[in-house]
Formats: structure tokens, sequence, C-alpha cells
């Protein structure tokens, strides 16, 4: 057990039957032993890529022993092509061979992909296992590890196949985040700025006084990823499936999703996250441009994301020059365009982002036209 | 349109926001075009098999584009092999290929096979598409399209990869069975029969009347059809995820999938259905060993299983001569042995069917080795 007495923060995720616990602190993921003990299972199933395992499977394949469960580890390889039918059927046929039973569980250890990944296996092993996730990225911690999109990518596009499928328990144990690369951690902080643009102006200001703080570990690390957890829950409450408000969390998304499809999803060039802190930038500024916004608000944003260290300008991807017609195109890859018009998620203002049907392309254009050739001017 | 006045029947499975409809009747496919568009579908892609296509897609085509809607059409190699990682990566692809939206359907056209395949399909394809059954086998019709139960074969099992999904309606087409080889309608009876035989004694009386009629097609098809989708339906609606009740609709299948496994799910020794007939008679006969039953009412199942032209002796597989013990393994792959006794769907009479846990692996052993010895006699 830790001798760190943990900051502790939890956060209930509201689904009816689906509902759950996402705990927060700093060596909560040396309890998955007694949490799984008290979820009844008998057999635990570690998946994990080689990356996290060897950073961290250990101490807690150590906590399910000392607690008695039979454990079995399911390792993949690191990175975005995990999510492929080949590794899907790789972890279902592991998690199969390690004989767990349905009251037994699948835990998730890793980032984003490796929760979709396991998430979805989970969700289809044996008609469904129960899983916990143990995320151990920011990114993960503050997003994907909330909301129950599980999935894989397909040839068609990414996080085409998969399901809604909820955890039962998630462990966000935020000194795990202590090994991870600055670039990581500054990739997801770009996701915890996002619920305060949402709809908390306060968090927003909050974050502009300790954002740096996040990053370096102190205790406004725990604060931040339980609000974000806060504020993605109660989104996905009110719309478990993605039929209405939930799009909000998209904000910054369209722009973020078309910059690394055209950046070929090269991690070397540009993260998701990344991509999310240039997204939010650009939808700023774009509310601002089509005077739902003030512009001192969409510079304010960018000044916070830049003084973090995240990019927000699509120049500042280094290799990419995009024309405006591949953009548009690489957006209506991600938005169904209906007669002329997009749908986005736009700001009137700090923290009072809203859905805007019938976005009319000429504006984008004309908008994309003036990022893409004033790259150095806000 | 036909010109056929259906005889209609419908069923109503309760499950709350995930009830549905089964319309059963003669002609009722061919309104599968009225009916997707009453769901708000632009696009229907069916998925089908190579046989049942040439027979049935043509005319269910030709309904969905009358009725103005874009069609496509996914077709897989048929049998139990379809039931694969390949073939599933090869349907949802073809799906996204089809580029049907979240709103438009797949439409599975086919027997089991081709509906736990779809509707797995279905479920994982953009995290859940509408689907509709149209099942073209008795057994599809009566059984594997109620319930929601999707999935594919994994190398340690069967069924073992899928999920709980329900279909938004099923269109059981009585005229399409007209097709069905004489085999397979009898396998498919059998199913019918279970459902008097756990807990409708008046249906099995009635089977006992008209079964010769049902496989004929004549009107008693479509009231037995309706009857054991009713039966089905709600015992579903009771336990959808198979957490109790459900289990009842086993009766029979722990010896039916130990006998497929042994004939290695080879069609042309043993279909599923034939070994339900042998499963249903020896669960009668094995409750009658153990005096739960009378025996004038296991006698009474065999006779009619029989008289329709099904086995009933584990005798009549060609080419099968398994040992107790490869029975009770393969029997013990399907169910866990806890501390030496195993949980069987016995009865205590025609219709009166229970769960019983604790069976001793020994009485099982020595009714196995009556059966085994003892071919010929009742």
């Amino acid at each position: 057990m830790s001798t760190i007495e943990p900051r502790r923060e939890s956060v209930h995720v509201a689904l009816g039957e689906r509902s759950y616990e996402i705990l927060i602190g700093r060596g909560v993921s040396q309890e998955a032993g007694a949490r799984a003990r008290a979820l009844g299972a008998r057999a635990v199933a570690i998946v994990t890529d080689e990356n996290v395992g060897a950073l961290h499977a250990g101490p807690i394949l150590a906590s399910l022993e000392a607690a008695g469960l039979r454990t079995d580890l399911v390792t993949v390889s690191p990175g975005e092509g995990a999510k492929s039918w080949r590794v899907l059927e790789d972890v279902c046929e592991g998690l199969l061979a390690a004989r767990i039973e349905r009251r037994d569980l699948v835990l998730a250890l890793g980032g984003g992909v490796v929760g979709d990944l396991a998430g979805f296996a989970a969700a289809i092993v044996r008609r469904g296992m129960r899983f916990v996730q143990v995320p151990t990225s920011l990114l993960a911690q503050v997003d994907s590890s909330v909301g129950g999109k599980t999935g894989i990518n397909s040839p068609h596009g990414k996080n085409l196949i998969g399901t809604f499928y909820q955890p039962s328990l998630v462990l966000a144990d935020t000194a795990l985040l202590d090994t991870l690369p600055a670039r990581e951690a500054r990739a997801g902080y770009a996701e915890v700025v996002k619920y305060g643009l949402i709809d908390d102006p306060a968090f927003f200001a909050w974050c502009e006084e300790n954002g740096a703080q996040v990053l370096a570990g102190g205790p406004a690390r725990e604060h931040a990823v339980a609000v974000s957890c806060r504020a993605k829950a109660a989104i996905v409450a009110r719309d478990e499936r993605e039929e209405g408000d939930r799009a909000l969390l998209n904000l910054g998304h369209t722009f973020a999703h078309a910059l690394e499809r055209l950046a070929r999803y090269d991690a070397a060039r540009l993260v998701h996250g990344e991509a999310v802190g240039i997204g939010l930038a650009l939808a700023f500024r774009f509310s601002a441009r089509l005077n739902l916004c003030p512009p001192d608000d969409a510079a304010r944003v960018a000044r916070h994301l830049e003084s973090v260290g995240l990019p927000t300008r699509i120049a500042a991807i280094p290799g990419l020059a995009p024309d405006v017609d591949g953009l548009l195109d690489a957006m209506a890859q991600d938005k169904k365009v209906v007669a002329g018009a997009l749908t986005f998620i736009l700001a009137r203002g700090i923290g009072a982002s809203f859905i805007a049907t019938g976005v009319a392309v000429e504006d984008v254009r004309a908008f994309l036209l003036d990022e893409l050739g004033a790259p150095a001017s806000a």
C-alpha cells in the first residue's frame, strides 16, 4: 500500500443501472485488488500496451494478487495501430484464453487507445464482461475514460466500429501521470481547458491561474481531473448516445479531426490534444469572426493555450501546409454537409458554447483563407 | 405486392425502450420497403448469404426500391463458417462502404447464422445501427430472431464473441419457409415443440395434433410461429441478459450442444434442431429416471418428435459412437461443473420444466451409460 496520503476526489457518473464511480487521486490504482474483490471478481485480466505495462503493470498485478485474485496480462503494441480488427481479435481471444468468467473483470491499463480497445473487447467477449479503467494519460483521465465510447478504427474512418459500453469503475490515479512526457501532458490539458470553454467560465479562469500546476503535478491536478470528469459525466448523463447535447464535447473537434487527418495521424507531427488546442482556438476565432463572440475572448483562449505550450495555429503543425479546399474536404469527412451548411460547436464567449446548425460552408472557407494566409498575427 | 391475403399474427417483445414487434404471416417480407420508410430510413443494406440471397433477395430489394430507398447488398458464404472474425470484418466494412448512416437500417435476410452475424455487425458499426430481421428458416423464426443474442464463434467455443442487441422489427414471412428443405423444417420444429415442453402443455397437445400441418405449410404454421415467438418473448422480457429464467430456453440444449460438438458441427450428420430433438428426449428420459417426471410423459415427448421424423436417440447420429466420458467432457465445456454438480433444465412433466441446480455428475453418467447401451428401446 502507498504511504502517500492521497488527496481524493470522486465523481459519480449517473446512468441508471449503468452508473459508476470515478475515483481520482494519487495512488488509487493501488486499490485495484480491493476494488475488484468488492465487485465480486475472482479473476482480473489486464489489457495494456508494452510501454505502459512496463511502467505500471507490476504494482497493479501485485495489488490484485494480494487480494487473492487470479490475474492475466494481455499486452498489445503501443500506438493507434492497436485500434484494428487484428488486435481486437487478439485481445478478445486472449481474454477467452485467460478463462475469465462473466463475474470477472477486464482491467484497461493505458491511455485512450488501450481504453477504447479493451473496453470494446470487454463489451463483446461473452456478450459483455465488466471492466475497470485505469487511465494512464491526462487525456484518458479527463476524456476517454468517461462516457463509454469504445471502438477501433476502420479503413473508412476512425472509431467507426465500436459500442457504447460503460465501465464498472474508473481509477484515475494521478500519480501515474508523473511518468507522462511533457508533450502528452500538455495535449491532455487541451481537453481540460475545453470543459471551461464549453459552459464553465469560472473553471477557465481557474485554469488560467493554475494550468502550470496541473501539468507540474501539484494538488491542482486532482481538482482539474475531477472538474473535467464531472463536466463530461454531466453531459453524458443527459445524452449517453450522442443524440443531442453530447455534441458540445466536440468543441474544437471538427477542426481538430480534419487537421489530424491531413497530418495522417502522424504523432510525431500532431497528437490529438495538440489538434484540439488548435481547434479550440479556431472555434473561438471563427465565432468572433461571425460576431458571435467578443474578439477579446478568442484572444484570451489562445493566450492561455499558448502559455502552457499548446499550438493554436494551423501553421504550427510541422510540414503541414493545407490549402482551403483540402481542409474543407477533410472537415466534410467528419461532418455531413447538408445543403451547403455544416453543424459546428461555436461560442458566444468563454463558457458559452452552443451547437450551431446551418453554418454556411462559404463562411468557413473565408475564415480558413484568413487563417491560412495569416499564420503570425492574432 | 402479393395477391395472397395473409393470415397475420403479431408479437410484441416488451423490453422497455428496446421493445419491438414481430410480424408473422405469408408475404410480410414484401412490406420491407414500407416498414423501413416508417422507421425513418433512407437507405437499407441487406446482409444475406449466397443461397438465401438467390432465393429471396430480389423481391425484398424490389420492395425497398419501390419505397424510394437506396439499397445495398452484402453477401456472405452460407454456413456456420460465416460466424467468424474474418466475415464479421467483411460485413462491417461492407456496411460502411454502403454509406449507411445512423438513421438507416441493416436488414438481416437468412437463417440463424446470418441473423447472428448481421445483428452483431449492426450492433458495432457506428456504435449501433438499427436492424430488421427477416428470418428465412423455421428455426430462426421461432428462436434466433427473438431475444437479441448476436455474435460469432471463437476457437474457444461457439458464440463467445457478441452482444445482446435487439432488432427494431422482425418480419417472419412464413411463405419464405416454403423453399426450406424438409430436414431444415423438421429441425426448426424441434424448437417449436420445446416451448410446449417448457411451460405450455396445451401447446404441446396442439403440436401433437397439428405438427404435420406446421411442416406442410398450412395455417397452423403461422400459429406455431406466433405461439413460439410469444413464449420466447415472454421469457426474454423477464430476463433479457440471461441471469435467471432465460435458462429455461436451454431445455434439451446441454445434451444438444455436447452432441453437436462431438459431431464436429458437421451439418451432414447433425444439425442444431436435430440435436435439440435428441436433447429434449434425453432431458425428459433423464427427468423420468430421477423420478421427477412420469415415464409416460417422456415416452410421449419422444413419440411426437419421432412422428415428424426427428431423432430422439444418440445412436441415430450417423457415425457417432461416443463413450460416456467423451460425452460428459463435451457437456462440461458447455456448463460449469461446480463441486461435482451441474445445472440442468429438467421437467416434472410436459409443460413443467425447471432449472435444476446441483444435478450430480454421477447421475448423469449412469443415465448416459444406459442411453448409450440401449439404442433401440424406449
